[in-house]
Order: C-alpha cells, then structure tokens, then sequence
C-alpha cells in the first residue's frame, strides 16, 4: 500500500477514540499490568503517545518544511515515566485526544502537494527520512500502540486461560 | 491477574465498540490489505469473531453448565471465508455488535457463583477445560484479534515508512 494522506489521516483522526473505547473506566490490574519489570503497561502507553505528540510528529514535520534547520531533536523514550506519573489513565487519555485534535488541525492548514512530501529531515540516528516516510511512521506508530496495549491486557490472562495458552498467540509474542 | 466476572464482562463488552471505532469508514486497503497468502485481513477477522460468537463461547458455557453432554464440537477456523463471502465489512461489524449483545445478555441471565466457575467441559483436543478458563479465553480471543488488525493495518505501510521500519516493532512480527 502506498502513502496517500487521506488514508493516512483516516487512521490518525481515529486512534484516540479507539484508546478511549479500549481503557476508560477499567480497573488498575488491566490498565497498570505490564510484561514484567522495565516494561510498559497501558497507562505508561499512553504517556509515551502524548510526549511523542507533542515532540515527534509535527514538530519534525516543521523542521523537515524548514528546510534551513532540518535535522531532528533526539526523542526520549522515557520521559513519560516522570513527566506524566500523577496523572490517571483518564487524564492521559484526555490530554492524548486534545494533543491529537491539535496537530490534526495544524497538519490540515499546511499545503502538501506531492512534491512536498518527498522533502527531507536528518534523523539522529536513521539518517535522511522523507516527509512522506514521516506520515506513515506517524500511522504506524499508533497502530503499534494500540498492537502492544491489546498484547499487554492479554498477558495479565495468561494463567487465567488455562490449557488455552498454546492456542492464543497474542500470549506467546515477546515484548 | 486472577480471573473475575466483571473484569471479563468489561473487556467483553467494549470489544465491538473498539473494532468498529478503529474499522468503520475506512478504505478497502486497510480493510482487505493482509499478511500474504492464505493470511486473514481486518474483513476475515471480523468474519472469524461472529462465527466464534455465535458457536464458541455460550454454546460452550451451556455445554459445560449441561453437565450431562459437556464435550465441546469442534470449532471451524475457516467458516467465515464462505459464510459471509458478500458482507461488507460494516455488515460484519454490525453483526458482530448484535451477537456480542446477545451473548452478554444470555451471560447475565445465567447465575455464576464461585463453585460452577470450577465446572468442567471437554475440549475436542485439549481435554478438560473450566468454565473460568473458557471466558478467560474468550477475553483474550478478543484481545488477540484487536492485536492481529492493528498488526496487518500496520503491515500495509511496510514500505511507506522507509527507513523506520526497523524502529517498529509491529512491521517485524510474524503472523
């Protein structure tokens, strides 16, 4: 399948929704589960989802436009376990859709025509990155989350299935 | 995380809500991109879910509560690919959406205190399973098929991330 931004909004638009219809109102053990130690549960998901928001997406996006400052700031991957630790799954998910909501309607008042999707940014780690290549990771990105949520909530089952557990694969798939 | 009816029943009853949010509108590409041959997109796994739904899990419970013929029939894993060969995929989830209410309306009629949590039934290769372990299983049937569509939807950009893809988890992962 090929990046179109039509398809590609169609999927970013909706994963706030799709969060809030998965998590709000379930108890701790399926929000604040985990894979075991140093791994995320539900709740730290979400923040990992706001603080890439609000630092990845559209700021690089912003950086690849500018052409003169194209290298992208270096991304913590963990700053969501001090940042947002007073906050309830309710709360993040909340700050998530209004983050979302926020670049959609910035995205929506930039032109992209064709040509300006194959412009470049410099990735710390990765390279020269299109701005195209941006958009889907920013699509893919949100689908991975949403893969490691419904993976995580899963697991806090795997005793509880019984003789199931060689059936399920979602049981058997590592971090 | 031990097994508890109402923690069941709230994962449960999202489920269709989470699949329609994430599915519904969405172009043909998401919905019938797949993994490669003979693998199953979001359209065959919403197919999968109605006929679980309607031959896996109440009719399993009523098997095992019967007491006097608790051996399971044997599931079909590829009913879907002929029975709604001409739904469309908001047909499907629709339909799914009806099942799974009746289902959770047949559950909450059925008295399940501690002890019958313990009944058995027979699984056609398993052996002896427990009602708990079978709404466990059902549970994370759900949770596993959340998993498997936000992992095809994922694949479909494969390409379009370009140098990402060794970033993302989910474009890595096998079927």
């Amino acid at each position: 399948m090929e990046f179109n931004l039509a398809d590609t909004v169609e999927i970013l638009r909706r994963t706030p929704s799709v969060l809030e219809t998965l998590l709000i109102g379930l108890s701790k053990e399926w929000l604040e589960g985990n894979e075991g130690d140093n791994t995320w549960s539900p709740h730290i998901v979400m923040g990992h989802l706001i603080f890439s928001e609000e630092n990845n997406w559209i700021p690089r996006l912003r950086k690849i436009l500018s052409v003169r400052d194209n290298k992208f700031t270096p991304f913590d991957r963990f700053a969501q376990l001090t940042l947002y630790k007073d906050f309830s799954t309710e709360d993040l998910l909340r700050k998530f859709s209004d983050a979302r909501k926020e670049s959609l309607l910035t995205l929506s008042t930039i032109p992209l025509p064709k040509e300006k999707l194959n412009m470049k940014g410099i990735h710390p780690d990765l390279g020269e990155v299109t701005l195209s290549q941006l958009l889907s990771t920013w699509t893919v990105h949100d689908l991975d989350h949403i893969n490691q949520i419904s993976r995580v909530m899963a697991k806090q089952y795997h005793e509880a299935v019984g003789p199931w557990k060689n059936y399920l694969g979602v049981l058997k798939r590592p971090i």
